[in-house]
């Protein structure tokens, strides 16, 4: 799956893996236990959450204080749609990084 | 920016700059005209949107219904916020091939 394609289309690809990989359950209802997305957000995303300044998130101190606040349905698990929005506030910060060069 | 950190960070970046490379207009305004939007489609995305059958979106069967699709707002132009809807529809469609899969 994440072979093909352009730049663009391998990217999403991997995005949509990265939850995959960590997840687990049953076809349809695969999700992100606590440790399994402590695992995906060091290993995969250190770098954003750690070493850019610009990366405090107002409501998440922490790895747990994401975890709590993506959990919007308070399960104590983290599924792909909960996941996007970390996945679209990322990209929101690194578009505002962007911009802010651009000025 | 697209350099750093895991493949997933890297894929992240390469979305936003997508975005980037086409769209025209003063920092914090920065859009797609319908051109742009064309060239980003055949340069950038399609594979996703041509070679996999499942990507024929209900609302949008060629590149102007889905410019239509995406532009919410009407003004014939496509923002960051608009073209994150296209993202996202399709790394869900991307989300769903890869769990017809598992089960």
């Amino acid at each position: 799956m994440a072979g093909e394609g352009s730049e663009l289309e391998r990217g999403l690809c991997v995005i949509v893996d990265s939850f995959y990989r960590y997840a687990e359950g049953p076809p349809g209802a695969k999700a992100l236990d606590q440790a399994a997305f402590q695992s995906l957000l060091s290993n995969e995303l250190s770098h954003q959450l750690t070493v850019r300044p610009g990366y405090r998130h107002p409501k998440a101190t922490g790895p747990s204080q994401l975890c709590q606040w993506l959990d919007a349905n308070k399960d104590q698990k983290i599924s792909f749609d909960e996941y996007w929005q970390l996945i679209a506030w990322i990209c929101q910060v690194i578009r505002r990084q962007g911009e802010s060069h651009m000025s």
